[in-house]
């Protein structure tokens, strides 16, 4: 059966933004684990439990720069009734010392040294009085003082980290410490970016005549490795039907973005080939910006169809694709971005249904809208310190309402 | 004139926290410019104030799908009134229409193509009703509609972003825009790493006998990278007098962190070589655990001794190398985590002059102190949900006291 033509059926019948935000998590699954060395995991998500193989450390140390003894041979020691300890030695981290301590005799000793046998206790050197290979002690010390027993940063068998956990740079340092060298995390998603646009200069190119240089792929690259995901691949395509029919039927990237060509002209073919090719599950959403934007599957691979215009294509992006990446990923598919309370110092207004990317300016904690906000004025987000988001069923704000924005800059 | 051994002036006169932050903000000068690739300078610092160079776009173009024409010779069209355009052709983006249009002519014109010579708005497809190669205007169109000017985007001369800006994604997409290939952003600061200690087994090794594995380095590179540094060399030093007097008597980075070796006992050389080969400006500081950090300078470089527990060369790091790294590369220095308001469930007890960095487990809004949180138990950062640092001049909380936390996770 030859499908009809999905251009022609058009935006008659939108996907609500939520039924689109659904069907876009449906399809982003946490993807597979993969082998890491564990000193580059820092911001990964941990893809296994980790058990500890070893004690850290795996002898008593020293707490203390001071004297180890035995601290039971302490006891009744005062400033008025002193005791003599004979200074047998001297250990430092990273060496020990071979023999075992009798009562009566003590070790110089310093902070991380093991304790050597015979010594189950460690005498500040504040509290000891130093003469020739003697120390007087002035007062008694119960058993354990100043010593940091086996295991007592990490024990051997504990659960160190649970799967599921994004990595601290302390997580890593303590998977260090225990001795593991290599890490399951979980595989970082790749993206594919299909750049259309016959009108279009690739990055690095000088704009001229009725060329424009694609910012698209120069913006999204930044925002899928703040998600978490890996940009595979920028192809730039002219509006070829051919070209970006082969373009879109064999990747391997888990995710393609295709920007431009995703609306509804005789130039915008992306809608009709991953309908033709698989399956084109949404195209066109009541959002604005953004409103032709499309999502579907080939052969399993997510499909998303961002409009050409960079504030559609950058609202779009944020909305949907980050959300699928950081999924993937394993990551919170939270905002990014810092939130404020603000003041409107201007209505906005928005129809039930559809919701509104608003790019604003703070002053003082008043917003304004950025009156020059079209789909096209990049400049508009560089202009903006802040955005928000109507909600489907609003009408918009009035002026003087408090609302929610996200600050670009967090 | 020999100096004396700063080891054993030891930490009698400790240096107030505010002292020492103030001496390190002091010598943490922003870092001279650096020619970058505009596609890599997302999360940069701009080191110029950038105009124009190009109108973008450079060419009147259609907002929208629909037909090119003469806005005046559409003044009287009505449903009831139509009248009739000959459509002589059809425009795409990216090509553009040689001719001049006359009145009476329409052009199909597709969004982002040039509006040709002769037009001056665009009617949306839809109030226009076509037929072999006409169509009937059904509508008046004001002259301009749809149609975005020259510049409408950007405009040749115009200041698009001021030095000193944090460049964001669509910063750089709009730089790409114009044709600018290269900006000037601030260098990033470069860091060597001197981990110290002969108890010390490098990341990657097995814990074994008396030796424990370094995880200050592990630990540290994600968080210099946090920071806009560069971790430029990690060395890894057994506690010898001369092999440190090397490292540190030449270096060719921005910052050095020495890590252990910087007490005040016999195997901290630190300090002594410091006051040596340079200047000592701070050793010892009320800060718990913390407490051994150094700060100086050697031939201009600054010099930072952090101690070796791993959980002080954290606190000591996020405190004050932190700030050091984002003024000199331009970033604000305000804490990268988020904060949180949550109630004590233990009480906290501090001494006045002291700064107590406090890790905590947060469950539903309350804060419990972790309990095993001496210096050396790197894991209490990795079962803390976030930590607080208490005001010099403050005695500590009580239970049930509200305190604002950073999030670890953030």
């Amino acid at each position: 059966m030859q499908k009809s033509d999905v251009r022609m059926r058009g935006f008659l019948k939108r996907t609500p933004v939520n039924t689109l935000l659904s069907l876009v998590k449906n399809h982003s699954h946490l993807l597979p684990a993969e082998d890491i060395p564990t000193f580059e995991a820092s911001g990964r998500i941990l893809a296994e439990d980790i058990i500890s193989p070893a004690n850290v450390p795996d002898f008593d140390r020293s707490a203390m720069d001071g004297y180890a003894l035995n601290a039971e041979a302490t006891f009744g020691a005062t400033s008025y009734n002193p005791l003599m300890f004979k200074v047998v030695g001297q250990v430092t981290p990273g060496e020990s010392y071979k023999g075992v301590l009798k009562p009566g005799e003590a070790i110089s000793i310093m902070t991380g040294a093991p304790v050597p046998s015979g010594a189950n206790a460690v005498l500040m050197a504040e509290n000891a009085e130093f003469s020739n290979d003697h120390i007087q002690v002035l007062e008694a010390v119960p058993p354990g003082k100043h010593v940091g027993k086996v295991g007592e940063d990490i024990k051997k068998n504990q659960k160190l980290l649970q799967q599921g956990r994004c990595l601290r740079p302390q997580d890593i340092a303590v998977l260090a410490s225990v001795g593991l060298t290599n890490i399951k995390v979980v595989r970082k998603p790749e993206v594919k970016l299909l750049i259309t646009g016959n009108e279009l200069l690739k990055p690095g190119e000088q704009p001229s005549g009725v060329q424009i240089v694609d910012s698209n792929s120069v913006m999204l690259a930044p925002l899928i490795e703040r998600d978490g995901g890996v940009l595979a691949k920028v192809h730039h395509v002219p509006d070829d039907r051919d070209l970006l029919q082969k373009h879109l039927s064999k990747t391997d990237a888990d995710l393609v973005c295709m920007t431009g060509g995703t609306s509804v002209g005789i130039e915008d073919h992306g809608p009709m080939l991953v309908d033709e090719l698989g399956d084109l599950l949404a195209h066109g959403i009541p959002m604005r910006p953004a409103a032709p934007t499309g999502f579907g599957l080939i052969n399993g691979k997510k499909i998303f169809l961002l409009p050409g215009n960079p504030v559609s294509c950058l609202s779009a992006y944020d909305y949907f694709v980050r959300r699928s990446l950081c999924m993937m990923g394993g990551h919170s598919d939270e905002w990014p971005y810092r939130n404020k309370k603000v003041k409107l110092a201007t209505k906005i207004s928005s129809e039930i249904g559809r919701i509104e990317y608003v790019r604003l300016r703070i002053e003082n904690d008043l917003a304004f809208v950025i009156a020059s906000g079209g789909a096209s004025i990049l400049s508009s987000t560089t202009q903006a310190d802040a955005f928000l988001l109507t909600e489907e069923d609003s009408e918009g704000f009035a002026e003087g309402d408090e609302v929610q924005v996200w600050l670009y800059d967090s």
